[in-house]
C-alpha cells in the first residue's frame, strides 16, 4: 500500500524568486514539491474524493486531523491497522496537526493549564487529556511523516498579554514535543516534527518565538494563529516580519490557510506549504474556484448555460461538465455536485501550486503573481 | 458527447436456457446486453458515482426518473442543453420511466382520471398535468432511447376491481403513449417505446393485459405493478404466467426490481431488464452487496477487520478500502462511504448480471443459479 522511500525527511531548497522559494521536502513516503497546498483529509478522507483523485490533482500530501482522529476511529486502531497511510489509502505523504487547534473550536468543556488541556469529545462527551507528549504519541501511532507540536493557538484580536502568555506557553510545549518526538524515535524513522511560531498581530513577540524556535532542532516550522479572524494586510504584515527570521534551509508552513489569493501572497513571502478546507468545503456548498474566479453554482444564471466551468482546465469536473448541469445538480442536491466541485477546486489550487513553483524555477514569480491577479479581476465569464 | 450509433431499436435474442435469455438490445447510444440491470439515475445523476465509473462496472443503460427530470431542471431545458445523454455525462443508452410511479408516491394533490393525473410538485408546490402524450413528449425531449407509456400502478394488495380498472386504463393509455411516440417520430429516430403489462396479482388480468399490449407494436414490454409490497413468491408466481405470454422477439423489463435475489429469479422466468435504485440507497445507508450476501459495516464487527468486502473483485471499492476503514467512514458520516459502497453494490450488482449471461451463454444457468444461492446462504466471511 505504502511507497515507502526508505528516506529520511529533509528538504532541498532549489531556487528563491525574491523571497519565494522553490524546493522539495522529502520524507519516508515520496517527495513534495513546495510550494505545496496540501488538501485536508479530516476524518481520514479528502471530503467526497477518492485518494486516487487527489493525487492526480497533483497533490503531494494530504493533512489529517489529530483531535478528529484520536476520537474515532482512535490512534491505537489506526497503528493496529497498519498506520494512516494503509488505513486511507494514501502512500504519499501525511502531515498532521497536533489536535490543539480543533480542541479549541470543537470540543466541549475545554481545559487549558501548563500541562496539557483536558476536553469532552463533541461526539460522544468522552473525557481526553492532551498534552504535548500525548499529541506526539498520537501523530507516531498514526505514522504521520510532518508531525506539529501542540500549542496554543488564540483568536485575534486578543489583549497583547494573552497573546503573549499564549505564546511563551507554546514554546514551552515546542521543547516537550520536541523531548518526546526524539524518544519515540520519530527522527530514526525518517519522520519529521515543526514547531509552531505564534505571537499573534504583535511583531515582536513574533519574532521572538520564531528565534527561539530557531534554537531547537525541528525539521520545519510553523506560522500559526493566522488567518484566525484578522484582516489579510494583517497576516501578510506578520509574514513580512516573520519569515526573514525563520531558518532558510527548513520548511516554512503557513496553517490553515487560505484563499487563492493568501497563497499567491504568502508564497511571495517565503511560504513552502499551505493548507485549508477552503478549496473542499466550498465544492460542498456550491461553489467553484477558477482561473477568473470564484463561480456559484447556485446562482440562476447558470441554469441554461452549457458551457464548463473552465474549458481550458485538464481536471474533468472543470472541463467536461456543463455549468448548467453542475447547477441542476446544486439545486437538487446531489452528492455528484460536492464531489464534481471539490474535485474542480482541488484541481484549482494545485494549478495555482503548479504555476508559482513554474514561475519560481523560471524567475519569473513577479509575472506570474501579476497575471494571476489581472485574471481573477477579470471575473468569471459573462453569463449567455 | 454521444456515441450515437446511428442505429435503430432492435433485440436479437441470443440463446435460451430453460426459460433465460441472453440477448442484445440496439439503440442509437449503443448496445445493451441483456439479461441488464440498469442503475437509476433519478436526477440525472447515479447518485454519489461519476458517469464514467458507473460504466466501467458493465453496466450499458441507465435509467432517468421522467417526474423528477421534468420539475427540474425541465425536459424543455434539458432538449435545450442537447438532451439527456450530454447533459448527464452518459453517453450510452437511457431508458426513461413515464412519470406515473413517481406522481404517485411523491406528489402532492394527485388526481388521477381517464385523462391524465392532475398534480402538485414536492418541491415547489407548481401545478402539472400528466397525459401519455404529455409523458412521451417529455421522454422525446429528454432524448431516451427507451421510453415508458404512461400506465397505472396500485400498490398491492388492492382489490380486484381497482385492479381491473387500473389495468384496463394502462391498456388504453398504452394505445395514446403509442400514437404520441409515432406522431413525434420516435420510430424514426430509433428510440423505442414500451407498453406496460398491468394486473396486479390477478392472473387472468395480467395475461389479458399481456395479450392486448402484445397486439400493439411497442418495442418492448414492461412488467409492472410487482414488488410494490407483495411477498417475492407472489411476484415470480405472476412472472409465471405472464412471460409466457409475452413476445418472445421483444425485451422484457421488471420494473423496480430488485434484490440480487430477485434478478436471479427473475432472469430464470425469462426477464431481460431490470432497474432498482436498491443497490445506490443501501450503498448511501452502510449496506454492502457481495458474493456472500449484505454486509452492514456500520456493524461494530467490522471495526478492526483489516479485510476487504471482497478480494476477488475487479472493482476497487471491493477490494482496496478495509472493512475497518469502511465502518469508519459510516460511522463518521463521510461522502466516502457512499461513494465507495454504492460502487461496491453498482459493481456487485453488474458481476451478478455478466455471471449469468455467461451462464445463459454456456448453457448452465442452473449451476449458476444453484452456485450463487449457495454463496448467498454461505454468508459473509467470520469476524476475526
Amino acid at each position: 500500500m505504502t511507497e515507502k522511500t526508505g528516506k529520511t525527511f529533509s528538504f532541498k531548497l532549489i531556487t528563491t524568486d525574491g523571497a519565494a522559494r522553490r524546493g522539495e521536502i522529502t520524507t519516508p513516503h515520496g517527495v513534495v514539491r513546495t510550494p505545496a497546498f496540501m488538501p485536508v483529509g479530516t476524518q481520514a478522507t479528502v471530503k467526497a474524493m477518492y485518494p486516487e483523485q487527489v493525487r492526480e490533482t497533483g497533490a503531494d500530501v494530504v493533512l489529517g486531523n489529530t483531535y478528529h482522529l484520536m476520537l474515532r476511529p482512535t490512534a491505537e486502531r489506526v497503528a493496529r491497522l497498519g498506520g494512516l497511510h494503509t488505513f486511507m489509502n494514501w502512500p504519499h505523504t501525511i502531515l498532521t496537526d497536533s489536535g490543539g487547534f480543533q480542541v479549541m473550536s470543537l470540543a466541549q468543556l475545554r481545559k487549558l493549564d501548563e500541562d496539557g488541556v483536558r476536553f469532552q469529545s463533541h461526539i460522544d462527551g468522552q473525557k481526553y487529556h492532551l498534552t504535548p507528549e500525548r499529541s506526539v504519541e498520537i501523530q507516531g501511532l498514526l505514522g504521520s511523516d510532518i508531525q506539529m507540536q501542540l500549542d496554543e493557538c488564540i483568536k485575534l484580536p486578543s489583549p497583547r498579554e494573552e497573546v503573549q502568555r499564549a505564546m511563551e506557553l507554546s514554546l514551552r510545549w515546542a521543547e516537550r514535543s520536541r523531548n518526546q518526538f526524539e524518544a519515540m524515535g520519530g527522527p530514526g524513522k525518517g519522520q519529521g516534527l515543526y514547531g509552531i511560531v505564534q505571537g499573534g498581530d504583535q511583531p515582536d513577540l513574533r519574532i521572538r518565538s520564531a528565534e527561539e524556535l530557531g534554537k531547537m532542532p525541528f525539521e520545519g516550522y510553523s506560522v500559526g494563529g493566522l488567518a484566525v479572524g484578522e484582516p489579510q494586510d494583517v497576516m501578510l504584515s506578520m509574514l513580512d516580519i516573520t519569515t526573514p527570521v525563520m531558518p532558510v534551509d527548513k520548511p516554512r508552513y503557513l496553517m490553515g490557510v487560505g484563499t487563492p489569493d493568501d497563497l499567491l501572497e504568502s508564497v511571495k513571502r517565503g511560504i513552502d506549504q499551505f493548507d485549508c478546507v477552503m478549496p473542499t468545503r466550498a465544492g460542498r456548498h456550491g461553489l467553484a474556484y477558477t482561473r477568473y474566479g470564484k463561480v456559484n453554482l447556485k446562482n440562476a444564471r447558470h441554469q441554461d448555460d452549457p458551457r464548463p466551468l473552465d474549458e481550458a482546465s485538464t481536471c474533468p469536473a472543470s472541463s467536461v461538465y456543463s455549468r448548467a448541469y453542475l447547477h441542476h445538480l446544486v439545486r437538487a442536491g446531489e452528492g455528484l455536485a460536492g464531489m464534481l466541485l471539490t474535485w474542480n477546486n482541488i484541481a484549482y489550487y494545485q494549478y495555482l501550486m503548479q504555476g508559482m513553483r513554474d514561475a519560481i524555477g523560471a524567475g519569473s514569480f513577479e509575472d506570474f503573481y501579476s497575471k494571476t491577479k489581472e485574471d481573477w479581476a477579470r471575473g468569471d465569464i459573462a453569463a449567455l
